[in-house]
């Protein structure tokens, strides 16, 4: 980490998830990180998970704006003119609208200020849910104004890398674009799929399977949060929505024309479409290699599953547990880096474990 | 088991998985078990894989057809006629469309014809993904053609509850609308936003995270088997289809028209149905609570968490590791018996395990 950090005071804006994370993450890499937060609950909270102390009149070097979305830009503006010399960023899902609403300040606010998107969250919202290595190893998007000065982006670039985080600068509309398509899209796929399910009868819905789960399974976020990310990027969203309206209705026609060659090209189109996403480190999966092993139901074998690993010294990248049955039993498909997989596939044999694929 | 199924000679023709499955459960369970496939590699490994035998020239009592369904009216009709004292039941993701290439078949033919399916799959096909423990506790959905005597389907259903599974009658009708609705939708839906990802630039596609990844994993099967599915059950899964495309349609046009309270309602009625999905054994969450627990990135560290849990003899209902980083540090979700909540809870926090929720 750059010594000239150190002296830094990070001030943070927003304690939920992500605020209470970056004050945690800073605050155990040895920064002086200081909360404020309009529900003083949520303040209490975040002080206890993170370290971090209550703002009360420090002059900060830098500000992380990490309020909902719909604050953001007032949050942005505040702090800028309240604060001469404060760089200020912050992490909200969508730049093009917020900056927008920005264009009035003057040139030099609009030099201190860079937008921020990392790109990482989990399910469990609130400061309970905070971990200072919420960051590491995830790209973290910054953007700039037209007059956001060198030296603003390099300190917000340096922060995120000390917080373990990739910054990958884009623009603005690049940004939006982006997560219209890999974020909001999704999003709102997912919600439509899951409520066509109040327009079925129990005995339906009751032979469902592992399949739709996982597919509509980001249909349980935050109804109020997302509307105010969707609302926020409506055009890009909107457009893709309209593709994948198009593409399912040309599906629909293909099926019922019979037209099986193009109903087989769709699918096919899925399947490299999805080859596309990201690995680790977003590098892609190429260097990486799975290993499907069987687990018998019996106490404790997923557990020695793990200490196996452990004990040849390879490293998961990653687990999924074969949920098909709706039960533990079944098939954990690990994944390794490739020259990994035969030290990792020797000990679980010998460990009497089955590995099959 | 009922005495009377054991001197029943069985035969399963296809021998993918679930066809191998089959026959490994019903061997493993003591039965007699013969094997047909045109592809003699194919019948090799699941031979090996089963115990079973192949099938020469033995006369069947029960016949499972677990062909590709393109293939399974003919092979359905032909093995009647072959053995005009034989049950013969299939496991195809479709039943109208089989049944009504059949229903030339004199009655006494057709009386001795049930249609199946196993609710049950996994992503590791063929043999080699083979266990005999895949149907247990998972509906297995029966249908009855008009001619379908009380004896065949009481044989097939005691088959089925022999495999550990659930027998559960439906029309051909309802089973189709039903699997349109939570299996077939769901596939293409995942495929075709799967393949939105094809127009979409390098640097959009590397900010890809969990939720899209979830969102889309389904889109990674097999194309030439799901177009025989789709195929067979072209009309139902249309219907469903067209509804979603409407109703991305509709949320593209609110997002738009900035109609922020619409925007929430869809969200909420995604949220509401996805709860409607059943849990294990199909009896929904409602006696299962979650726990989420923080996992440091330490060798050796989800080995011991599985082993706290079996120690402190707490039966696993269902194991998601949160995968938001892409890493293997994070939160895991157990979810365990209600009752079972505060004793696991404690023994992890006694294990110095951060239960976070």
């Amino acid at each position: 980490m750059a010594p000239d950090l150190s002296a830094k005071k990070i001030c943070v804006i927003g304690t939920g998830l992500i605020g209470t994370s970056i004050a945690l993450g800073l605050k155990t890499r040895g920064f002086e990180v200081f909360l404020r937060d309009i529900d003083h609950e949520a303040l209490a909270n975040s002080v206890k998970a993170s370290g971090a102390k209550p703002w009360i009149n420090e002059t900060p070097d830098l500000v992380f704006v990490a309020t909902p979305p719909r604050a953001a830009a007032n949050v942005i503006r505040e702090t800028l003119l309240a604060y001469p010399s404060a760089v200020v960023t912050d992490v909200a899902s969508v730049k093009s609208a917020i900056f927008l609403d920005l264009e009035d300040l003057p040139t030099n606010a609009m030099a201190r200020v860079v937008g921020g998107h990392p790109m990482a969250g989990r399910e469990v919202g609130g400061a309970i849910g905070a971990q200072g290595n919420l960051f590491v190893d995830r790209p973290w998007v910054l953007t700039k104004t037209p007059a956001t000065s060198d030296d603003s982006f390099a300190i917000v670039s340096d922060f995120v890398v000390a917080l373990g985080g990739i910054p990958v600068e884009r623009s603005m509309l690049d940004h939006d674009q982006a997560v219209a398509l890999i974020s909001h899209t999704p999003q709102v796929v997912a919600s439509v799929l899951a409520g066509e399910l109040l327009n079925a009868s129990d005995s339906e819905v009751e032979l469902a399977g592992q399949g739709i789960r996982d597919t509509i399974r980001i249909a349980g976020s935050d109804p109020e949060l997302w509307t105010e990310i969707l609302g926020e990027n409506a055009k890009h969203v909107a457009k893709r929505l309209s593709n994948v309206a198009a593409g399912l209705e040309s599906f629909a026609s293909a099926l019922l024309a019979g037209d099986l060659v193009r109903i087989t090209e769709k699918l096919t189109a899925g399947n490299v479409g999805r080859e596309r996403l990201p690995g680790k480190h977003g590098t892609g999966n190429k260097n990486h290699a799975l290993l499907v092993v069987r687990v018998e139901d019996k106490p404790g074998e997923l557990a020695r599953l793990f200490q196996v690993a452990a004990n040849a010294k390879v490293n998961l990248e990653d687990v999924r547990i074969d949920h098909s049955l709706g039960r533990m039993t079944g098939l954990v498909e690990l994944s390794v880096a490739s020259q990994s997989r035969p030290t990792l596939s020797e000990a679980l044999e010998a460990a009497a474990f089955t590995v099959i694929a």
